[in-house]
């Protein structure tokens, strides 16, 4: 079974950031997948179980980021 | 004896792209010292002998950014 979880993350503005918030949130346990789109400051997380928000949020602060929603 | 250069770079967006700049512009012969302004779009590049402007270019270039003057 695979959970879709869709985040909203501010701040984010070129490739680098993409790049360190894919590389973070893809540490989390369970997660198959992440999607960033740039242009809409969003972040897909596809995972085989559902997300902790707190973990998730964790993740995008370690990026350097922040999730708005 | 100390050159400055001062050029405006294009697309820098973040503390990511500082980085990148900054890496780069440093591997040039008799760079000294690099300060990029963010918010203003400007590298001032502090070096031991005048700078070649087609290797600061290809610095910039390098780094996945554009001079614009």
């Amino acid at each position: 079974m695979s959970t879709t979880t869709k985040i909203n993350v501010t701040g984010m503005s070129c490739g680098h950031c993409v790049t360190s918030v894919t590389n973070e949130v893809r540490k989390l346990d369970g997660v198959t997948g992440v999607d960033v789109d740039l242009a809409a400051g969003t972040v897909h997380i596809t995972s085989d179980t559902p997300l902790d928000a707190t973990n998730v949020n964790a993740a995008i602060d370690e990026a350097g980021y922040e999730v708005t929603s």
